[in-house]
Parts: structure tokens; C-alpha cells; sequence
């Protein structure tokens, strides 16, 4: 474990819903596995007008709901939290900092979370970076949470802005998927293990599928989700995330920047998205965990006439060397059956079928299957014989899930913020990942008309399904 | 399932202990579970003087020791069970024969088991071809237990007498391990799961185990041990099936012979084994299950000058474009720590090592690990990072168990008794397999010397460890 140094950890946007549900939690829950105590002093920032009291006790508050019930938070936040109002200005904030560190004997190392709504992350990076707070005499970290940018021109812009203040290594985007213990074990498959990276490749692989499936609707979210849909929200972080770590070359070594190389190369080598090969879909009435449940634009704050799209399923062509020809289907939705986040990588059928029965091939293709949720884990699926028939084949699972072998898993918000405070960017999303990412995305935004309908509790409109039909495959789900 | 017709199934040895134990539960499980009823008959034979009444109380007190507990079994022994004793000769029990089949109006489908000590088999087998009983005007299959002959020269002198009356498509040469649900499905695991089989040769292999281990040491049968030991016991038979099962190439089809060609195939692909590749041992004094026991020469009939191995350990090597330079390394021994049969398919490590760790690599071989007992099923050992550390790997399986999966697995002459009703040759040992395996084995009979010392509950000698050891590999126990 990389020493954590003594820092002051500044959250703006502290009275917002991201900082009482996630970031609190989290950041709370490494404090005390890692036995940091006073090393991490919290600095809420947000424009209600608070006393460091007033901040303590709702902080106090977001640890008791989140479920922590240890003696000690209350003493810790007495002890080590502070609030600041950002409506004196930036210059104030930069005086608040620099008391307090002189108070508590810090030499300068800072975090400065944006726990913010995207469209107030200019004015913030902006208001930092004027007051000087880029730069310290310890270390300066910048955290961003997703979206970043809402297309390419936006990206470019906001990682403009960033870079006026700040250098690249002390940026930190986050997407909490890569918190993810079976993210991260992605390299460790592929890379550790001989039988399964020898077989990575077009010679073996058929198709590569990911799913992110929610079961939830928009929820009070509506106001955010007509602006972004399913391709903003999920596609162009997630799920993008997951497919370069999917597809990615092995790096030169382990450090941070050698595995964002490699990741930013799968996205250079995918030359476009055939907007042919997108379906886009909007959930209607429908079911939901056996209960009926409306439609997207029944929900409240839909506009009639939206066109935002729920669900989005498209064939991804990565043109390199490895994974010439091979499908990369991408799906995400919500008001989908039940919440799944599943890797399917699908190998070659034998190429030829010993095993008939009734005149009918029994052979499938062995397909590993990596599930993110709800239950972290890996199944691959084979044929074995069926006991006391020769030779009928049934499809099993070689099997296997970390909570059966390890226990209960870090929240991904804990393991971020542990990688953040030791400095390894691994797993942060870099400035080029994101703009090459929009640059596939962006053309797919200027779509218009209708998105297709399907009912709530299915899995999308039919155009999905033939998205892989017409290569000849079909969606896995297990 | 294929149709069984109606059939005569004579039991040559009907009072030994083979058909007591094995031959009578299992056969009636079949006839139970098949519905066969009426449609087989058995004909006991054996030197002693018995009543059909005699016999078939000691065919309904043996199946009820078996566990056998249905209402029917009596009614069906007073029935279907017959007895006619030997010494009045073949000529008598050709007579009895036709008498029943006269009597239960059966086409001549008959079935010879031979139930024998090794030395009464020519007797047997001349005794019904001279009597006219190698043909009739069904069908006619001679069923011969292992060790079928003790080197080469006997094992051809055998199929020549055996050919003299019968033809090998009549010829059912019993090896039980090929009877259990794991071996069979060797076939399955590797022709119908591209993944396995497009890793499965020299370039992904490392090496390949196979070790049967006992935790009985010799009971009651010196008087037959002493005279076979391990090489003929367990070697030559068992362990070289598995391995045949484990090397050979695609068949043509699923067809019998089409399977015994490809593994008679792989034994003709060995030149030899190198006398110096091989280790023998004999179990001392020691413990088994925590308690006490002696070594092999104290055991009751073992001769004091005694130089028979109750270990054996070797490494073949099968020069063909699939497996040269690949190790096969066989081990099998009594009074071992416990009753295992596995086989370990190693791959390669991964060319490079990402993952360090105080300066240590961390990556491990993948290893497909097939159990056939105690509980028959797979785990392929592969690495997984350990949770919330980056990036410590732990080996772990990803498993199948197939009681898990399906419940009860039918005892392995269940299914071999089956396959004989039903005229199924691939899982009986053809001519030439068995004399392929002599060529092979014979020349390390000549072998002189005591076999070298371990503790009754060791995993044999040193010299064992040796072996791979001296080409960089270890023995894998799961």
C-alpha cells in the first residue's frame, strides 16, 4: 500500500447529493481502514451560508445513513471537517486554506473535488486556477466527476480550461466503473493468465459483447437525462472504459500512463461508428420487478416532444491487428429486465461438429462471461456431457465469484479516492481518452427523429436483437 | 439410449468376489433402471455344485449387501437367475444354454463374462470357442476383466487364442476407468470446447500429469500384487487410457473405432520410455488416515525378499507434431495421503511478467485440473488480483463439480455394462491398444533392484519429486 500523505481534502459542491450519498462514505470509509485520522482534513465548499458546526453535523448525518456506526466519526468530524462559503470568492478560499494548514501544521498537499454539476465546472476550474490554488507547496489534485464535456467541442474546451491551470498529472477524472474490483482484475485476467490472453484475439474470438443494464427508470433525474440519454451518460464513459480495458495491447509496464497509452490506441483505431449499426430506444409502459410502471415520457420533467433515447445498442469495428473483423456490441438501457453489467466474450464454435444429435450440431461457442453486477465474478461457459447419454451436451459454468472467495468488496468510490490520495493515476481517465472518445460519439448525438420503442422490463426495441443477428450472433446473458 | 435386446448374460466366476461385489450390483441397477425385466437372464457359472435355488440366494443376498432395496430384485432372482457348474464341461453348459433360450424363447443373444483370475482366462476362452459357444445364431460377446496378459508376449499370445474363436468385434475388454462420467467426457471437454482444444499441444503446454493415488496399501490381495505391481496394476491399464484419452487427435467420427484408432495412434507415437525417467518405490512404515501402519513387506503374503514397486512414477514422451517435447508425467502408488485421481493440464506462463511484487514474479501456470475421484469434475487454476490491493495475485479456480451439477453420478460398470447390451465398443480396450501399451511397458519390467523407499502417507519416494523437478515443472494436487 502507497503512503497516503497528510492533505486537505476540498469538496465544492459539498451540500450536494453526490457528496452526502458517495463521496463522504467513501472518503470516510478509507480514512478509517487506513487508520488516517488526522493526515485527511475534509473542507466542505458550496455556496449556503454554514458554520463548520452546521457542516459537521450534516456530515455526521450523510456517515450515520450511509450505515457507519463506529464511535469514532463523531470525534473525526468535530475534529477534522470545515466548511467554507464559495460566495466571498476564490481568493477567500485560498486564505481559508492556507489558515487552516498554518492551524494544523499541513505543508500544502490539497485535493480539490468538483462534486458539481457539469455546467458550473468551468466557473469552478476557473476560480481555482485565478486564485492561484493550482499550485502549492505540496502536492495539487484536481478531481472531475463525469460527464466531461457533452460532446467533442465541449471536451476540448473543458480540458483547455483545465490545462491553462493545471498540468495533465494532477488531473483526475473519475468513472467509478474503474473502482470496479473486476475492472481492475480485467488487466490481471488478460495479463496474468496465459490460456485466456492466448486466445484473445480475431483468430479465436468471435464477438465481444458488454452489457450495462438498469432495471430503474430516470427516477428525479429527468432534468439531467433529457440533456444527456443513454449514449452521454453511459456509452461514452462506462461502457467505453470497459471496452478499452477489454481490448487494449499489453503495456509496457504497470505505471499509470503506460496503460492509458494503450487504452487511448484501441479508441485511435477505431475509425468510426456506422450509424447504421446504432439502434437507439425509449422505454414505454411496461413492467418493472413484476410491478406496471410507465413510460419514459410519462415520467415527470419529460417534455412531450423528447427524442432522448433510453436505451442504446450499437457494433463497434476496432481496426487493428488484434480485433480486425471482430463485433464489439455495446448495449446499455434502462428499464431493462434487472441490473447487469456483464463482459461476454464469445470464442470460435469448433470447427467441426462431432457431437450430433438428431441430426442437429450440438457444439456452442465457449463464451467467458465477466459479470460487474450485481455479483462480481466470472463464468466460463463450456459443454460437458451429459451423465449417462452418450453424447448429449449441456452448456455449464466453470465458475467463479469474489465475494464466495474474498468477502464483501471495497465500495469503487473507497478504492478512487485511496488511488487519488496516493497519486496513481491508473485509474483516471486522461484528457486524450476522453476527447478520442467523443470523437466516435459525437457524430451519433446529431441523430434525430424517434428512437424506437420497447416496453419497460424487456431488453430494447427489436432492432437490437438483430444487430448481432445480422452478423449471426445473438446477445448473451447469464 | 439404444435398444437392448433380450439376452442371455452368462457370468463365467459367477461365485467370486468380482461378481458378487461389482458385476451382480451393477448389472441389475442397469436391468432396474432400464426396465429390462424379463428380457436378461443370467446364467451363473462356476465350479462349485450349486442349485439355481442356491444361487439365487446368493445373487439376492449380494445385491442387497449392494444396497439394492426395491421389491422387485427377489421376484426377478427367482425368475431370471440360473446356475449350471463347469466341471462337466463347455459341451454341458452349450446344452443348458440352448435348453434356455429354448425354454424363454431367446434369439441366441449372449453375453460371456468373464469373471476370472488372469490365469484361467485361456481355459475359459478355449473351453467356449471348442464347444461351439463363439457363435450363435444372435449375437455373442466375451467380456475380458484386466490385466489381460502380464507383458507383451502373453498379451498377444492371449488375443491370438482369444482370435482363434472370436473376432475382435466381439470382444469387450473391460478398463472400468473408462466407465466414469469425467473420462468420457475427455472427449467432450476437448472436441466440443474450442477454447481447451486450440490451447491443447505443444505450443500452449507445458506439461501434462496424471496420477492415481491410493490410500489403501495392498488389503488382502498380496498374493495377486505381488506377482503385477504397480506398473501392470495401474499403469498399463488405467493411467494409459487416460493419458490416450488425454493426447489423441480428433476422431473421423464418434464411431468406436474411430476413437481406438486415434489412441492407439498416440501409443504408437512413443518410442520408447527412458528407463531413467522412471521411479519405483515400495511404502515403509508410516501413517494412513492419522493412524499407524506398516510398511509393504510386513503386509500378510508379501515375500520377505519382495522387489515389487507399489509406486510408480515416469515420464513419457509421444513424438508427434502435437506433443513433442511436451512431458507426460504418469504416477500412481498405494498408501499414498489420500485416494486421488487427476489429471493437470499446464500451460505456459505468460511471456512477460507485469506483475511484480518485492521483485518476485507473480504469475503462475494456468492449469486445467480434471478430477475423477474423489469427486469427478474440473477447475481451471487461474489468477485473480486480490481485492483492494494493486496488484497482488492469488491462484484460484474457476470450478465445475458434476454432482454438483446433476446429482449422482451411475457407478462406472453401470455404464460399461450398458455399452455392452448395447454393442458399444469405445469404451473397451481394442487388441491393439493393449499390445501397443505392453511394447511400452514390458521393457521396465526387466528392471531389477529394490524399489525405493517412502512412508506409507508421503507422495511417494524423493526421486518422484525429482522427476519433474529435473525439467523445471512440479507435481500439481488440487
Amino acid at each position: 500500500m502507497k503512503h497516503i500523505e497528510s492533505h486537505l481534502f476540498v469538496i465544492i459542491g459539498a451540500t450536494g447529493d453526490l457528496t452526502s450519498r458517495k463521496l463522504l462514505p467513501s472518503l470516510y470509509a478509507m480514512i478509517a481502514d487506513q487508520g488516517l485520522g488526522d493526515r485527511c482534513r475534509i473542507l466542505g465548499v458550496a455556496t449556503s451560508e454554514l458554520t463548520d458546526e452546521a457542516f459537521r453535523e450534516s456530515t455526521k448525518d450523510a456517515l450515520r445513513a450511509a450505515g457507519h456506526d463506529d464511535e469514532d466519526f463523531e470525534a473525526w468530524s468535530d475534529r477534522a471537517v470545515h466548511y467554507q462559503c464559495i460566495r466571498p470568492g476564490y481568493e477567500a478560499l485560498r486564505e481559508r486554506i492556507e489558515a487552516l494548514e498554518e492551524e494544523y501544521g499541513m505543508r500544502g498537499n490539497r485535493v480539490f473535488y468538483l462534486a458539481l454539476p457539469p455546467r458550473v465546472f468551468p466557473t469552478a476550474i476557473e476560480g481555482l486556477g485565478e486564485a492561484g490554488l493550482a499550485k502549492s507547496s505540496g502536492w495539487t489534485r484536481l478531481v472531475v466527476e463525469k460527464p466531461f464535456g457533452r460532446d467533442l467541442e465541449s471536451a476540448r474546451e473543458l480540458n483547455e480550461l483545465v490545462h491553462r491551470y493545471f498540468d495533465e498529472s494532477q488531473v483526475y477524472r473519475i468513472d467509478h466503473y474503474l473502482g470496479k474490483e473486476t475492472v481492475q482484475n480485467l488487466l490481471v485476467l488478460r495479463f496474468a493468465n496465459s490460456l485466456f490472453e492466448s486466445s484473445w484475439n480475431r483468430d479465436r474470438v468471435k464477438s465481444v459483447q458488454i452489457s450495462v443494464a438498469e432495471e430503474l427508470g430516470v427516477e428525479h433525474r429527468a432534468g439531467y437525462y433529457e440533456h444527456a440519454g443513454a449514449l452521454r451518460d453511459m456509452v461514452q464513459s462506462h461502457l467505453t472504459q470497459v471496452m478499452t480495458l477489454v481490448a487494449m495491447e499489453p503495456p509496457a509496464s504497470l505505471e499509470a500512463d503506460s496503460i492509458r497509452n494503450e487504452k487511448v490506441k484501441v479508441l485511435q483505431s477505431i475509425q468510426r461508428i456506422d450509424p447504421e449499426q446504432v439502434v437507439v430506444g425509449r422505454y414505454g409502459p411496461g413492467t418493472s420487478n413484476g410491478s406496471p410502471v410507465g413510460g419514459y415520457l410519462e415520467e415527470e420533467g419529460v417534455a412531450a416532444d423528447s427524442t432522448t433515447g433510453t436505451f442504446v445498442a450499437m457494433r463497434v469495428d476496432i481496426d487493428n491487428w488484434r480485433w480486425q473483423g471482430v463485433p464489439f456490441y455495446l448495449r446499455t438501457g434502462k428499464r431493462l429486465p434487472r441490473r447487469l453489467t456483464q463482459i461476454a466474450i464469445e470464442f470460435y464454435e469448433p470447427p467441426v461438429c462431432l457431437f450430433d444429435r438428431e441430426g442437429l450440431c450440438q457444439v456452442h461457442s465457449n463464451t467467458l462471461v465477466i459479470t460487474l453486477q450485481p455479483h462480481e465474478g466470472f463464468e466460463l461457459l463450456f459443454d460437458v456431457k451429459a451423465p449417462e447419454e452418450r453424447f448429449r451436451l449441456i452448456t455449464l459454468p466453470l465458475d467463479f465469484f469474489y465475494e464466495e472467495a474474498f468477502g464483501p468488496l471495497p465500495a469503487a468510490y473507497t478504492t478512487l479516492i485511496k488511488d487519488l490520495l496516493s497519486g496513481d493515476q491508473t485509474l483516471f481517465v486522461r484528457a486524450d481518452e476522453v476527447e478520442e472518445s467523443w470523437r466516435l460519439f459525437t457524430p451519433l448525438l446529431a441523430r434525430s427523429g424517434e428512437p424506437d420503442p420497447y416496453p419497460a422490463g424487456s431488453w430494447g426495441p427489436e432492432a437490437s436483437e438483430r444487430l448481432p443477428a445480422r452478423d449471426g450472433n445473438a446477445w448473451v446473458v447469464r
